[in-house]
Formats: C-alpha cells, structure tokens, sequence
C-alpha cells in the first residue's frame, strides 16, 4: 500500500468524496452510454441476481420494461422470455449506473449523464417518473408504460436540449449545498432540490427549441413532481464514489445496494467485489388499506445517497421527513445523526447543516467502526407491495444488515496481511 | 366589552389569525385599487410623516418614484416638487397595503393583491424588484427606473395573466406552511417559498399570452430573485392583521412599521391608533466597504411579518438565517425563539417548525407580555445607507422600541378602565 497507514488511506478516500465536482450534463437514451443495453439485456438494482430470485416488485418492473421495449405485449409474453432466460441480467452498478428500488433500467430509457469533473468519470441513473403507479415499485399498467413513452418522446430530450444551453452544465453541488439547508437529506424528501433544479432549468427549457404542448407538459411534471431530484442526487452520488473507490486502498464503504434479497456492500480496499447479507425488512408508514405485512423486502440502489453521507445519514438536516419515516420528532433526527457519526470517518465541509450547528452531513462510512460499535447505517427507503404491479405502498426506515460489514472487514484483513508478507 | 375578559379577547384575535385564509389572486397597477393614488400622491412605510423629515433614503426612493411617473425627469426637478409640497404623502398601512424599507409606491407600479378570504378583506404590496440598485433601499439611477418601467410593463401583467389562470387564485397559507419546514423565516430569507412560488406559476404563465421574450425574462426573474416571495409573504400577513384588527378588542399587536424616525404599533383594542418611539439602529452583517457607521435607521413595513409571527419571531425556522444576520449557529436562534415565545400567546398550528420539535410558529404579541418582560420582538431586516442613492448595505436585526408598548398599555389602560365606568 502506498500509503502509511489505512487512515491515511480512508483521508484519500474521503478527500475525492469532498473534492468531487459532479456536473448534470445530459439526458440521453440509456443504451447511447451503455453499450451493454445494445443486446437483450435489462439492468437492476442490488448485487447481481437472476430472474427466478428477483422478489416480485422487480419481476413487475421487468414486465413493463419487456413491454416499454416492444419486446412483448402482454404481461404473459414478457413473463415467458423473462423466465426462458432470454433477457440478461445487469446490475446497473457494473455499467457505471444507479437504479431505484428495482433499478429496471432498458435501452431506450432516458438516463441522466452526471460527470465527476474532478475525476473524470460520469455516472447514470433514469429519469423519476412521478408520482402514482410507477415501474420502480413494480406497476407494469397501461398507464406506466404510457408514461414511460413519455419520458422517453418527450421529458428526456426537452431536458437535454435545455442541458446542452447551460454552459458547462448544471453544477450539481451547489443545488446539494444550498437543498441541505432547507430541509433536504435526498432519499425521503427533495423539494427543496428539485425546486431549485426547476428554478434553474426553466429559462433553459424556454430557450429550447420544444413544442408549446410538450414543454407546456414538462413544465407541469416538473412543477408536481417533488421527487424529481431523487435520481439525480443518485447519480451524482454515484459519480462521487466511483471517483472515491478509484483510491483502491482503506475501509472506507463506496457502495451500499439492496436487490430485494441480498443488502451488499463494497469498500474502498477492495474494488468491485460485493459483500452481501440477507436484507432487511424496512418499517414506516404505510398508505391507507396497506400494512407491514404488505411490504416487500429493501431493495434498490438508491442506498448510494446514504454512502455519500446524506438521505437516513443526514436525518438531522430533514427533520420534517422523521415523522414521516415514523421516527419522532426533531430529538430523533438528531439522536440518528449522532448514532451515524459513530461509524463515519468525519464531515463534508460542503454540506453545512445548520439544524447540526452547520456541522458538515457526514462523510465516509469506516467498515472498521461499523463493526466496532455494531451500529450499522440507517437508511431511508420507499416501500414496495410484495406483489407485482401494485406499487409503492408506503415509506420508511431499514438499518443494513450487520454481516456484510463483518465479511468486508474480514476480506480487508486477509489483503493487507498478505501486502505484509510482501 | 363583549368579551368575558383581555384573555378571552385576545383568543378571538388570534383565531382571527389563525383562521385567515389568504389567496394571491393577481397584480395590478397600484392607482386600480388604492384610488388615493389617482392624484399626485405617494405611499410611504410606516407611521405619518413629512418629507422634511423623511431620512435619505426614503427621499431617495421618493426621487426615483417621482421620475418613474414622469412627474420630473432629474433628481433636482424630482426634489423641487417634493419640497415645494405638491406630493401628498400616505402611510401604505393607512390603504390597506405594505411597502419594504422605503415603501414608496406609485400610481403605476404594480401591486400583488392578496385576499383573506375568511375575512373577505384584501392586502397590497409592491413587487420585489430583484437584486442590485433598487428604489426600495433608497436608489434611483437610470437603471432602477429602467426596471421599474420593466416591472410595469412586463412582470406585473405576465404574472397577472398567469395568475387568473389559476382558479380561485394561489393559496398561500400552502406555500408558507411548506417553506417554514424549509429554512424560511420570510423576512431575511424566501429561497424556499420564492421557488415553490416559482413552480406553481410557471404552468400558468406557460398557458398564459405571453410575447417569448417577456416570458423569458419574467422566468429568468422569477429564477434569480431568491427573496420575490418576500412583498407576497408582507401583504399576506397584512392581509391577515387588518382581519385581526378588526375584533377591536384585546392587548394582540396587530401592526408593527418604522419610517426611518419613528417605530409605530397598532393594538387590536384600539384600532388605527399609532403608538410610537425612536426606531433603533439595525446591527448586522455589511456588504464590503461599509460598516455600521454607513447604516440608515431602522425603515419599512416589512415588520408586519413579525406582526404575524415569522421573521424574528421565528427564527428557529431559519437556522440558516442566524449567521448571515449577526447570531450565532442554531442555540443563538433556539434562544432568540425562546425568547420571544415570553411575549406571545400561542402558537400556530398551521405553521409547524420542525427545528423547533413541530411547535407552531408564534402567534399574537401581548402588549402586556412586552411591557411584564421588557422583551421587545426582534426584528430581521435589510440595512440601507443613510445617503440617498446609494442602495443596501447590509442586512441584520434590531429590536423594536420598549415605549411604544408602554404607551400602547397606557392606552389600554385608559380605554378598558372608561369601558367599567360605563
């Protein structure tokens, strides 16, 4: 190892996290970046699986996305070239990509293009599709494959026109910094972020050259759809901790990710391999007619937000949102924070948190401390139907599973006691 | 009395406030519904006063309004015809409407018009005119009259158009119940309701008639000016404190303003009745190049949302605030809140602070709590130099005077004392 110690090696990996310049640059069709689309393939969410271990919500992402693609018609011929192994399987982590909840990501999908200007690399992640029945939480109706056309013909290239008017392109740290003081922790709750982005989009969207009817209809999406900066906060994310695990060296987490079976976990000393534990269930709140015993298991890649050190790390700077996550009130978010401190490396001088006495959102989650204290990170999360095509059906909090820190701690000590030898 | 005691009537005041229902329904030029303006008049902030005895920048702010009428083409020409006593001059309080610093108004200048619709009365109040040289601050060059034409011409009518689009008008209670969870205080800073204003319009003024260019430019506006939503929040609350005046009864605060000479409350149980003392001198943070020697006295109607129980009053809302206004971090704003809780009645519902454990934002300063304690509201505010022309220095906060509630209390003394000889 190049450097001195892992603490030394950890204040690397955490320099490129706080020197991180991400950039929203693009939206463009997904499989225009990722090669690997240009086949029969579908990327999601977690650490790799198969169609037959996918839990339902996925399996009714993966109906939509055949049908999206034109590759089927009906939920029956999807479910038949699904299951004769005809469609592979991709984690979008593998192509530099970040999907929520089942991650169901296709060729024709618009994706986001965030780049990491201190780095170099760039990361992707699909549009949010908005509120109601949505193919992230597993619906495959009518109405979001409609939507989905939609974003495809008409919110994606109107959204990149009005990037490529932006000199340079969207500089994304400062809608974070400014959005963290004003009630944003990214995952659970992004009006702030995506008022601004809005705010910031809009004399772009004007001078575009887009139909009247279609940015009339973006302008709308734009305006209802709080969550809109959800998936861009994760590819900005993304591209942050691409840069951070580019060190090779420490115990730094750079990757969390759920697939509905498995929570797995990468760190910084250790590259591309996955450490995987069984999920969690998440507990919260649940919309009216649905209850826990309704609810999926945790899944999607939305977890990078949290690797960053914002969403359920920063609870403090969304204290609206811990009601909602059915924890109480202010004392709560702040006990969380407090809680996640123990197990991060230090703080991000970019994200003041003036609810924490302007205190830094946290940065750097030590595998070491993890297993340490036996507190493991909080995360904030969306909640699934456990069947297929039923949707979201509520919110709240689930805590990463134990073990895959215990397994990444357990892999770092074997390489650096056979760097030792060497 | 009609009411079993003070308490009791106090109770029905702040219901009054509590209850208010009000809507932005649209902009017009200020002559269309304050017709004191059809002749050669100006509104200015804050209690009666002269010209002789305006401070600078309020004259200057009178220059520039005198020019923008066409009234004088220069400064000297604009100076002969206010000293020579051809312009009237009348308090914004006294025509239902507020004007920030100065608050100067004119025949022509468009003014927001909200409307309380539980109390079917209406509010007035200029729109922001942006950052730089503003006439509001006491500046009155070529390029404040320029833009005060463009706000005349362009902004006023697009956002009136925009407006009437939305059926019944925009409720506000929405977007100040959201932005309060957001870091807004709504005095010293709007980021949060003035992008949330910014979305909800946008579709309108999209639908609305509106020439490209003019629409480019009202957007661009709307995107840059963090603190436009600062003139709506104002005629809200004003619109909220002439319902609350109109009990006519208790020892509630129902308007506090300061001319640059004079601070002046009105008690909701003795109606127009000015109470007034000496404004303080603003503390805070200055622009490069200035210091507290350059700073004008205390000015402007913008106290009226402290009236209401926001800006100072509720600075535990806006930790982010504290800093920029000269306090410390989120205990100074914690104990500012505190504090200020002594001299207020309750607390609102509607307005829930998550910073402050989901406690409601004050509501309804007693007279007699102030006079008990010897706190005064705090107030935040913008600092204009004391030489006309030259515009904001600074921003911070002051206190209101102690002898204007003391004199209130003789008054109410006074009146409830020949209410028993009846």
């Amino acid at each position: 190892m190049i450097y001195e110690n892992l603490d030394a090696a950890n204040k690397s990996v955490v320099d490129k996290i706080i020197s991180a310049q991400p950039f929203l640059i693009d939206v463009v069709p997904a499989k225009t970046v990722i090669r690997e689309l240009e086949s029969m393939a579908l990327l999601h969410a977690g650490p790799p699986l198969e169609w037959e271990d996918m839990t339902e919500p996925m399996q009714g992402s993966c109906f939509g996305a055949v049908i999206f693609e034109g590759w089927a018609y009906t939920k029956e011929e999807a479910e038949k070239i699904l299951s004769e192994g005809k469609v592979k399987f991709i984690p979008c982590h593998d192509v530099d990509a970040v999907g929520p909840m089942g991650g169901i990501t296709s060729a024709n999908m618009p994706v986001l293009v965030v780049e990491n200007r201190e780095n170099g690399n760039r990361a992707y992640c699909t549009l949010n599709e908005g509120i109601g029945k949505v193919l992230r939480f597993g619906a495959y109706g009518d109405e979001v494959i409609r939507r989905l056309h939609w974003i495809k013909n008409v919110l994606g290239p109107s959204l990149s026109k009005a990037l490529n008017k932006i000199e340079g392109g969207m500089n994304l740290n400062v809608i974070v910094s400014k959005a963290i003081t004003m009630g944003d922790e990214f995952h659970q709750r992004n009006i702030a972020a995506s008022a601004l982005f809005m705010k910031d989009i809009m004399p772009s969207l004007l001078e575009s050259d887009i139909d009247e009817k279609d940015l009339f209809e973006v302008t709308k999406f734009l305006a209802d759809t709080d969550q809109f900066f959800l998936n861009i906060a994760m590819a900005y994310c993304k591209s942050v901790m691409d840069a951070a695990k580019s060190i090779g060296e420490g115990t730094i987490v750079t990757a969390m990710t759920r697939n509905g079976n498995r929570f797995a976990i990468k760190v910084s000393g250790l590259g591309e391999t996955w450490f995987t534990a069984p999920v969690n269930m998440p507990k919260g709140l649940f919309f009216t007619g649905y209850s826990q015993e309704d609810a999926n298991l945790d899944m999607g890649d939305s977890t990078i937000v949290e690797t960053f050190g914002i969403g359920g790390m920063a609870m403090i700077a969304a204290p609206g949102v811990t009601r909602f996550v059915g924890a109480d009130g202010f004392n709560a978010a702040m006990e969380i924070s407090e809680e996640m401190e123990e197990i991060s490396v230090g703080h991000n001088p970019n994200l003041a948190i003036p609810t924490w006495d302007f205190k830094g959102a946290l940065v750097g989650i030590d595998v070491r401390k993890v297993v340490e204290t036996g507190i493991t990170p909080l995360i904030n999360t969306g909640i699934a139907h456990k069947k297929a095509g039923v949707g979201q059906i509520g919110a709240g909090t689930v805590r990463a599973p134990y073990d895959c820190f215990a397994k990444a701690l357990e892999g770092l000590v074997e390489k650096y006691a056979s760097d030792k030898d060497n």
